[in-house]
């Protein structure tokens, strides 16, 4: 079976040495720290500020929280913010690894459609004005508006800065899911949310995994002090390591990880870019597949009547598998559409794993 | 400033070389499955449980969840346990390490003393038929039956079939710190409450800080399998990290972590003779201070009179400090006792800061 399904790394790039020369070099110099008790490697943090400033962002240190992981910031945001029946606006579709956690909690999930350009800010608003006159305040809006998972769309600027606007109008927290950012394929980046926001409604959420390697669950939290540390007051078992801290910041130090994301970007572009050729070739006319200018995934929405549910024991039985669109909304929606992940596959197999797809939608 | 303060590890001992090699392996061998998305590694958790069957208990996978360090799950333990109100049962003295997680979750604590064995299991019994009579069940009875922090006692087998007796009949989850309970300096192993309990009533929470390294957040508690998945929910953050479970794995296997323990419990127990003969010679011979059999701590009463809160910055003042005894009780007793740490420091200091303290004591 060739699996589309998962967002899972390309083991292919895996910076195997790197990270082994990263732990020597902290057990050598660094053990007595590294091994005992203690807090967070403050020098992770230090790495992390210095690559928020120079996107632009006047990061401190007290901004930042490192966590197991971008999930466990997800996680923590619904304890710190959401109490049942609060209402927390999602995008429809979206990350369900993150919506699952705010349902988990007894949020009333609202759902903003997106399209092309991410999340449709005008419905936005409406829903917030809808909102506010039943009295109604969301505790947050989470939103992943660059490389968009399960889309790849990413929010142009006027979008981003009608949303940040919008959040501050309406005193709504933004939580901006930047998981996928830094894997940027082609066209000019464009100012994250956080940077964009001056009054403090914006928290920005990142990670190592897809950047290092999703194995060292390792991420971190960009939010005005008074969030972080109440993020860091139900982050109750402290410290995110100082041995893997200590080892994470090693590798990244000397410009590393910089290097690395540009070894990344080719290789996923590439992959992108043998996806949609792919699909050009093996998949009917009618399916319109958006093109992703970064990240991890091709969204497709399929021709009129043709079944994400009903297609998939059907791929499946050709001997490939996807995720149903309807795996990534909260309410129900996604029958038409697709998620394929281009990112795990070598070439080979996404060409093999697409042709048996397109073979499975002929045969509908 | 000689601090006897905290009960860090000996970095003397940090198995530097065993944990490259471990990292080593693991990236040469498996780094598609360590660096990827996925859970717990599952040959640490059948580590456990074969340590744990070699202990005479019969676990399972299933009785196992591997977390950040045990204090992750003593974080999580009132999360699954606790309302605001609840009573849960803890020593006097105890580790308010955990002590601190129970209080912030709203428990009502109630301390149940201890002596030279370890808790007064007949004055649990007392608290619990007042309890009963009051129409209260307590949520759990938070104990460290072994090698405990601070005092270093460790509760006689009587005593530990009482203490598991009372859980099952007053229908009672008994927590069973056993984070020391490797390092055994002398004596004969005594059964933990783990093995006593034939119903299920104790949750067994351990940890490789003492063993291997505090640096590496790792630990686990073995429960019945409601409570491991039930604890497992709470986790929110899901795996424990593919890389670092899988190194942790690589290191205690073929007998590494065993040999490495028996290293320890000689440092420690040299270390412990070292300050105990420190105290026979440097402090009043009215202090009284326990012998511990394994551990971390020498607990010491002081002389009638003398006050820790008041020894405390005379201490400091001659240049070594300690832990006051207030710091180890929820309501307010310890100011007859101190905690000494000889685990981190070298011999020469353990005895230049016994001798600091011993000095600051005759000042009184």
């Amino acid at each position: 079976m060739i699996s589309f399904a998962y967002g899972l790394a390309d083991p292919a790039l895996f910076p195997r040495a790197e990270l082994l020369a990263a732990t020597a070099a902290v057990l050598k110099e660094d053990a007595a720290a590294a091994l005992n008790y203690g807090p967070t490697y403050i020098g992770l943090r230090e790495q992390v500020v210095r690559r928020l400033r120079s996107q632009g962002i006047e990061a401190e240190d007290e901004n930042i929280l490192v966590s197991y992981g971008s999930g466990q910031i997800l996680a923590l945001l619904p304890q710190v913010f959401v109490d049942p029946g609060d209402v927390v606006i999602i995008e429809g579709p979206s990350f369900m690894g993150a919506v699952r956690h705010f349902a988990d909690s007894g949020a009333r999930l609202v759902t903003v459609p997106t399209d092309a350009d991410g999340m449709d800010v005008d419905a936005l608003e409406q829903t917030l004005i809808d909102l506010r006159r039943q009295g109604v305040r969301p505790k947050f809006i989470y939103t992943i508006p660059t490389f968009h998972n399960p889309t790849g769309a990413t929010m142009p600027l006027a979008r981003r800065q009608k949303l940040v606007a919008l959040g501050a109008e309406y005193g709504v927290v933004i939580v901006e899911d930047d998981a996928y950012g830094d894997l940027r394929f082609e066209g000019q980046p464009l100012p994250n949310l956080a940077m964009l926001d001056q009054e403090g409604w914006v928290i920005r959420i990142s990670t190592f995994s897809k950047t290092l390697a999703p194995g060292v669950r390792m991420g971190w939290a960009y939010a005005r002090p008074e969030i972080t540390a109440r993020l860091a007051t139900f982050k109750t078992e402290g410290s995110s390591g100082p041995f893997l801290t200590r080892v994470i910041a090693q590798y990244c130090a000397e410009g590393r990880l910089e290097a690395h994301i540009q070894e990344l970007i080719a290789l996923y572009r590439h992959k992108r870019n043998v996806m949609l050729e792919a699909i050009g070739r093996e998949f009917p006319a009618e399916v319109a597949p958006l093109r992703p200018e970064g990240g991890f995934f091709v969204w497709c929405k399929l021709p009129p009547g043709m079944r994400a549910t009903e297609l998939l024991p059907l791929a499946e039985a050709h001997g490939a598998t996807f995720l149903s669109g309807t795996r990534c909304f909260a309410n129900g929606q996604g029958d038409d559409a697709i998620r394929l992940a281009f990112s795990f596959l070598p070439a080979e197999q996404i060409e093999e794993g697409i042709a048996r797809i397109g073979a499975a939608m002929r045969a509908i």
